[in-house]
């Protein structure tokens, strides 16, 4: 196949377009040991201790909806990267791309959310920039937040540490943020009320890391590309399989009902206040008592497990009794998701 | 005056308006010690040391220029940012929104770029992001860097920390980014050749931290806005003035002569491999010889004196033999320098 020649809106899906830029243009070139773990933030040991560090662009369309706006989300997706490597985040950066004619009402509101969502999380905004692109050559705003964290000694999380057994627990409902966006975007006003989920997860995992300590081996927030990319992600890095049953998926039933209208997946959209855990099953009963005891985890289930089968491979197993391979997820279905 | 009510491109230009931005909307949200300081970095104490945070978005335009590229001056930007606060830089993280339509070749190029300033300055990329935005709602590619830097226990770099009789030193000739920059988005050719100047200087500091400790107050890199706006800024910092002789400030013969054809003032201009340094006047003549042994610092001269006068103050003694006053960059004479 010839190489492409233009970037595409698929190299942002999150999903195997994404993968392979990474793989066949960035690896290569900027390789490092660190670089190479490709997990949600990278691990740096500085002599005195192991940081976490992640970056991550935001440039959801549009820049206001409901549960939330771009600041928001910055603030709890770079926090939520920290957090799946286990660390407890200390600090983030605040990089703004701001098109000429932004109205600076639109700026200030963003500014306070991003204010609530620091305070909330209890993790400051200690360094920033500030850019402006000419009408035309931006969208309104883009925000970059990059996020340090400190990670205990004894904390080993890594897509690489799933094994077979593990339980596969999600925190709650899926598709809420995308599917949120997608109707918003698209003008649609469904019945029901859908709110992105956008939400610091940081507390969530100390609670699981401080009272079940060892028994979670893999952290990941399934954004962009949804729970099948990201377990299709950890299943290639672990070299496992994994089994989800189609009926203990947590979807809410206004997510459901615009996804059939809509035709789309819950299991590929993506999330921002959600994470899945794979933890050793014989403290997966405990972990989730753990999950449902906070507002964050409230709707936690096991929806699957992890088996001993082909590398990589995502199986869901449905109500009606059949099994299909949920693959990565390819094509954009939504550009600009957040 | 009515507050604005649009985001202007004078916001992004790093001088007056871009400080009052700062000051008016950013800093009383989201307050705090560390991001009050407002230096090139925040400064961190984790508990186990000092770690330094910075953060920058790059839009130069055009992407390719004599010199360089938005690649390198990504990667050299924010390793200098680091290092004007005296810090050993240690990783970076790399995240990019790309245009659809952006020719792959061009994103080799940059990329290529990329590994090229990070081995050279020995500084890894460990963590990164990819979004896509549709034709038309960015440009090109922009380019978010971050990085962390480690903090020696005795060193203490800060604007507030330049002191009446202290030499100001610059590390090289002024304005030639600016300049080349602007030359080519004019399409402009003019005799000698100019070019852009982006080079990571955290060697340069590192031998001068090394080699006379102690003797170095402040360190500033005058990107936007340039060696004006950079010693406003400090002046304002340390509340003292600052004296600077006409004479003595190195331009370029290219650099200056492009200057006058176009009516720009070296002063404002930006640049990408300079350092300005306050210096203890008793061991300026020490920092000077440091300087010039490394080709980062060959043409470093004492460009003026910091002194008791008006706190803000920046004076500018003219080789005619007057003085004027040299404020703060006011208005955006050239948008999307870096």
């Amino acid at each position: 196949m010839k190489p492409l020649a233009t970037i595409l809106l698929d190299h942002g899906s999150g999903g195997r377009a994404s993968q392979e830029l990474i793989r066949n243009l960035f690896l290569p070139h900027l390789d490092n040991p660190v670089l190479a773990c490709m997990e949600d933030s990278a691990l740096v040991d500085t002599g005195a201790g192991r940081l976490a560090f992640t970056t991550d662009s935001y440039v959801v369309d549009p820049i206001f909806f409901p549960g939330g706006d771009i600041g928001r989300l910055a603030v709890n997706g770079t926090i939520n990267d920290l957090a799946m490597r286990g660390a407890r985040p200390i600090c983030l950066s605040l990089a703004l791309i701001l098109e000429e004619g932004l109205p600076m009402e639109d700026l200030q509101r963003i500014i306070l959310s991003v204010q609530a969502a620091c305070r909330g999380a209890d993790v400051p905004v200690v360094t920033g920039d500030t850019k402006v692109v000419p009408r035309g050559k931006g969208d309104k705003i883009f925000i970059n937040t990059s996020g340090i964290g400190l990670v205990d000694g004894d904390v080993q999380i890594s897509a690489m540490n799933a094994r077979p057994g593990d339980a596969v627990i999600l925190s709650g409902s899926m598709g809420d943020h995308g599917i949120t966006i997608l109707t918003q975007r698209a003008g649609l006003s469904l019945q029901g009320d859908l709110t992105s989920d956008t939400m610091a997860l940081h507390r969530l995992v100390r609670k699981m890391l401080d009272e079940a300590p060892g028994a979670v081996h893999t952290l990941r927030d399934p954004t962009r590309g949804g729970v099948a990319t990201s377990l299709n992600e950890i299943a290639e890095a672990a070299r496992v399989s994994v089994e989800l049953e189609e009926g203990d998926i947590p979807v809410k039933p206004e997510v459901g009902a615009a996804c059939e209208i809509l035709g789309m997946d819950p299991l590929y959209l993506a999330n921002e206040g959600k994470l899945l855990a794979l933890v050793d099953k014989d403290h997966a009963g405990r972990v989730l008592d753990i999950m449902r005891s906070l507002p964050e985890g409230a709707d936690a289930a096991i929806i699957g497990r992890v088996t001993a089968g082909p590398a990589g491979r995502v199986v869901l197993k449905t109500i009606a009794g059949g099994a299909r391979i949920a693959p990565s997820l390819t094509g954009e279905p939504l550009p600009r998701i957040c």
